[in-house]
């Protein structure tokens, strides 16, 4: 089922007013477009509201100025942050990836079936070997090797390749720290995955953590990248029933189920625009 | 947190017409009220649509007449059914009951603790000894014996003590099939607990069948009641990892756990109006 | 189905050498045992060695001396560490609770039901209206108020009440740290129900934490209680999916579902002599 | 973390009798091995014990015939059915796929990275597609076209290229019945992978029955292949929750993950030895 042509998502969170629903949909109405699902969230901390919208527009594709002009009014009037995006036009997206290539062929996998709106221009990696990951997807490998030494260098290698030209980065298990910097120049949304359920076992080695604690369960967790390690807002997450019986090696291998099993929720996600940052927290409508 | 005196629940199914959100949400805003939840969706195959919509309103309690009149005309443009609930008022629910307190007790309890927004004017059983378990709830209980002689003598008490008297009737674990007859007379929704993943395992003793079977996941299904016994409207279901290890018995012990859970996720959707039935599958909002 | 009278458990650990489980069988067979289940587990970290047998003996109930004399001789050359118990003979078993009912009513229940292998001589509470959980169920209760100043003396009067008449001690909710000095003078295991996935959110107001660090999972986790706050063996932990749309209070809610199963799968483990304690860690056997 | 030459799985059933476990462990310490995990089930309804046992002999590569001559007499007295295999022997597997590359590309990638302790000389396929598959993992592929006129044909060719040199065949989505002809030359286990929770949905188009049905839960069951279709004795199973948001081909997306994932544990298993049939069920050993 390849998405409609006319499909658009429309993203919104703005302060909790009366009349934001009936202004948005009365404007799309209006404007002869039909919604096809809907969801909204109202945060009580502070009183603010998110909505999904996705609907369809016959000449959506030659009409998204207009659309973003026509909608601007309204959002103005209710001081709205807000994003609008044709949904069949893919993101362009990359991979960075280390020495673990679980969390990239899972994604490479389902980009190569359709089920990811995206594209894939190429991965960027560490290590060498894994252009042989990529060769069978058709997909370029850069090869960028970092060091402590070479961090600085090696990142603005990464900004030369993917500065205006991507629209999401997804660290596949890439196990480097990017810097601050590197965040701020980019100036895009960067997923990344940690293989523990954050906040437990932050930091190095998590799986050894997680068995000298002797939990019962190991998880995952998919997280936008901030500058702060460990703490960015949480997208997905889910857990692997463990025991006894299961020594480290044995939690790393169940774990890269997980690992790749959350990556992917999260990315999907993020691409279908279902995703909203609230400080620290995300709003994730199904 | 108490439900709101000032909070309604709307619930809607129409064919899938461009313009229904916008005439709902317009004329809520109109009225002054203020939407806290809205959450659609349309089934591809008979392009119908469902909406539930949750919004505050001042002076609820007194203006539902009000409010349903001020509805009609745009229930009658896209040729709605529909529903209007006041929130805060508990809908009238009574348990059937049999030998097996597991479903009666999950159901009590909650209510006790103030989780169900419902009323529980008494019990019905046709043991005995369920009496025991009502009393330190402070709930009457009704005990009408059945035998397949007695049957429609019995039915005939269970009206006289519902009609007119009830918004929702839940077998926790009742063990009859009702009638055809009683279930039109009676005129509210019905919901059962079934202790397998329907459909498989229709019928008697599914805990054996499913020992026989060799299955490695045992069931629970919540489902409006109809006619076609077991055929009913799925609500909600669950299941529990079990093995060879099992014997019937672990697998009826184990099997109690995912039958409350179930029941009570499924009352617990109905009571918050969640659930529109379509055909023989239901809508759930979350 | 009763336990029968003849099935007795047999726990050990020792360190890893060939021939054990050989000398074990061998020894029970000659005394006319019939082994009915058998589970070991060695941990390759230090070499240890775990195992569990259940067993069938005629006259088992009148020859529980003889046989741990018998024992004895095998236990010493292996170095174990050993415990025999007679499986149809109850634990007993004291619950410790606050102003949560949900844990101790699973309990409560399950023990009515026959679920548990315990005697439930009384209930003790820092609060009078925990008196109306254990009424229904024909259970004495002790009320022992405790504050900071009282602390001391609170917990002569627990001594007093336990010493030598419990064989586990189970903190259904209790919300009062039990200190060094009681767990060493009470001498018998402690199981505590918190109500977080540890070591994640270690400390009050769990599920207020969950909910600032925006986790799509919450959790509970059942341990033997140890002088270090939330760091004693793990019996169990399980965890409920959750979302943007819960509040503190739903994750309050859900949670307790969470806990009471927790909780209850911990005590029933522990009372069937399924858990041997290695250090920090636990050894589970099915 | 490679499986030592050493290591050795025995597997046995037999009527259950006072002994089995003293007799066997004694004869494995009388030849020197140290038995590093054992499990045991009594089947009550007919008496039947089941038994895993995994132990290291040093000299094992070269003993297995000495081995097996020793236990023989054991095997004898008490009417085992029994298999002793060479842990680091790698099984020969054979993948038969049509045109879904899920179940196929998970099975490969488990191998690649070690995961499973098998060979796989080649993977048969009734479209030429599937080469496309197997060609970046170096494996051959036998393209064997199928239809209803060809099927005889078909499966004799099938027969030349598995007979005597083949010790597992996995239907990962072969999407034909295989004849019990085929079955009964072939000789050596067969798994497949139904993309329905076993007994539910039998037959064709399951996630097309499940959404007709409502179910709340999607599931996938793998199973040994007997000539009653979909009737087999059943290894793993799993499900994924859904809801009326999903169209049938949401449920086939999301259940390929549950297939994939389910087949996978199921061959894990199988290639463990872990798994024992018993009637139309298994013993399967943690």
């Amino acid at each position: 089922m390849p998405t409609p042509e006319t499909r658009a998502h429309l993203l919104i969170s703005c302060p909790d007013r009366t009349g934001v629903v009936a202004a948005v949909t009365q404007l799309l109405w209006a404007l002869g477009a039909n919604i096809v699902d809907s969801q909204q969230h109202t945060e009580a901390e502070d009183a603010r509201f998110f909505m999904r919208l996705a609907f369809d527009l016959e000449g959506l594709a030659d009409g998204m100025d207009a659309l973003r002009q026509a909608f601007e009014p309204v959002a103005q009037r209710f001081e709205m942050r807000w994003q609008l995006t044709q949904a069949a036009r893919p993101k362009r997206m990359v991979l960075f990836v280390s020495k673990q290539d679980h969390c990239a062929t899972e994604l490479l996998w389902l980009w190569k079936r359709g089920e990811l709106q995206a594209e894939l221009p190429f991965v960027i990696g560490n290590h060498p070997e894994a252009a042989d990951w990529t060769r069978p997807y058709g997909i370029d490998f850069h090869h960028v090797p970092i060091t402590p030494d070479t961090k600085p260098a090696a990142e603005a290698r990464h900004l030369e390749l993917l500065q205006g030209k991507v629209d999401l980065v997804v660290l596949a298990r890439y196990m480097q720290i990017v810097s601050a910097d590197f965040l701020e120049a980019l100036a895009v949304p960067v997923i990344n995955i940690h293989h523990s359920f954050l906040p437990a076992f932050i930091g190095a080695n998590p799986y050894a953590q997680a068995r000298r604690r002797g939990v019962k369960l190991i998880g995952a967790t998919a997280h936008y990248v901030t500058p702060e390690l460990d703490a960015g807002p949480i997208i997905e997450q889910d857990v692997h029933r463990v025991g006894h019986r299961h020594e480290v090696e044995d939690l790393v291998r169940l774990g890269r189920q997980v690992e790749r099993t959350v990556l992917a929720r999260a990315v999907v996600s993020h691409l279908e625009d279902r995703v909203l940052v609230h400080g620290n927290r995300t709003v994730v409508f199904d």
